[in-house]
């Protein structure tokens, strides 16, 4: 009988996800969080930090497609996006489909995440050398403080609000992005699930209220992540994602995302829909 | 240090879900399956046959919600319903939110089900005293096939296609519904999840087409179920559930289901709706 090695992730205190695994690809000890790369067998090679699957090679699509297009087909002309976390290189993949994009910008805080991405996740990580984007390593905080009506998209791909990733979840963070944003800009930002972090979609969803004129939740299925139900939150100065004409739409290759869906994914169960109340 | 009591299911071979339980409130071998009623932290008393999950009082609604309201509304006037499977009674008490429906007759073949579904989750299971209701212990595949032109909506709230339920997933099952059904019958049948059950979404609907002019799968998010995304298959001799004028809604209470998400359902993921062409 063979040994069989298991890696799960205690996605609250009491409920979990478990995996069995191949082996481990990588681990490492950032300056900024533990970096585990690992095959599995059910979904391939999955990028683990701090104990929490970030993304994995089979269900990474559904993520990177619906950060990325959602707003990219809201926004008439996106030409110059930036996003912020996201080393993986998913999102910047999804966001190359769309030609009127002229520069993306990737400021991730740890290179390691990046490196060890485009060493085990190829297909994800295979975009971040093309000449349209441009890589940063910092903190994505500090970026947008400085920055000033520059951007058309921000989407905020970041880890929970634990470790690194804690700043971003603030209303000074959104206020930043706000400031960042041209004066039709759009962001969107990871905002987990309704599940077990109710009162964070809540906080979230209020405070970018606060600071942009439409603010709006979607969802998607995400397998590997806890509830397999996720959030995105979208502050808009501009223009409404649930009112995209149908010419906007453009056709890309995709797994998840159509543009029935683009709409679809803002009707909320009831239950997600009062939180937001 | 105390210790700490986990249940796992593998969802497949080699992917699975784990939550800390309290204690074991039930455990036995019926002459169909193995019945389990564990209490857990996150999801409070759960409901276990041959190993898997079948409802959790935390997240219940969503099923149960999403089986019955969605054939509800479409049909006009549902008046005799029949359920299949269901033991633990959450449809049932779905159902009787409908003032139209004048009779639910619930055939579950494993009486065990139902008595420690009465016993241990008595928020699901409380309306199988109904007078509206009635129960029969029996094998549903032999009631379709004594049954002719007497229902107005047929909800198959089976098991997996293993066990006591193989029969469940067969093309003569569904012809057999059919003939059960009066002639403007709709049936819904819970068909798993498309991340690691694409054939079989893909088989039933071919069956199902086959059989009924209207065809539609519809999706509901249940984190305790595999891959977080579930998958229903309706077949309707006469009304289409995309086609349900507004009137036709009614107030009923519900944590999941709401008159906009019965049309947002049908929106499907690219990747599912791959799987029907």
């Amino acid at each position: 009988m063979k040994m069989e090695l298991w890696f799960t992730e205690k996605q609250t205190e009491h409920f979990g996800i478990t995996a069995r695994i191949k082996r481990t690809l990588h681990t490492e000890q950032t300056p900024f969080q533990k970096l585990d790369m690992v095959e599995t067998v059910e979904f391939g090679n999955m990028l683990i930090l701090d104990g929490m699957v970030m993304t994995t090679q089979k269900d990474e699509f559904v993520y990177h497609e619906m950060v990325a297009h959602v707003p990219l087909f809201t926004h008439p002309n996106p030409e110059n996006v930036l996003v912020v976390g996201g080393g993986d290189g998913g999102v910047i993949r999804e966001v190359l489909k769309h030609p009127s994009v002229k520069k993306v910008t990737l400021v991730e805080i740890d290179g390691k995440v990046i490196e060890c991405s485009k060493k085990y996740l190829p297909e994800i990580a295979g975009k971040l050398d093309d000449p349209r984007v441009e890589v940063k390593v910092d903190d994505g905080f500090m970026h947008i403080a400085k920055s000033e009506n520059e951007y058309d998209v921000i989407m905020v791909d970041s880890t929970e609000p634990v470790g690194p990733a804690v700043n971003l979840f603030t209303k000074g963070f959104y206020a930043g992005i706000a400031k960042a944003l041209k004066e039709d800009g759009i962001f969107v930002a990871q905002t987990d699930n309704p599940w077990f972090k109710a009162d964070l979609i809540r906080n979230v969803y209020r405070d970018v209220r606060e600071i942009f004129p439409i603010t709006r939740l979607y969802t998607a299925n995400i397998p590997t992540y806890p509830s397999g139900l996720w959030t995105f939150t979208i502050g808009s100065k501009k223009y409404d994602p649930l009112e995209v004409s149908d010419e906007r739409f453009h056709d890309i290759e995709t797994k998840y995302y159509t543009k029935e869906l683009h709409k679809a994914c803002f009707v909320l169960p009831k239950f997600v829909a009062d939180l937001l109340k």
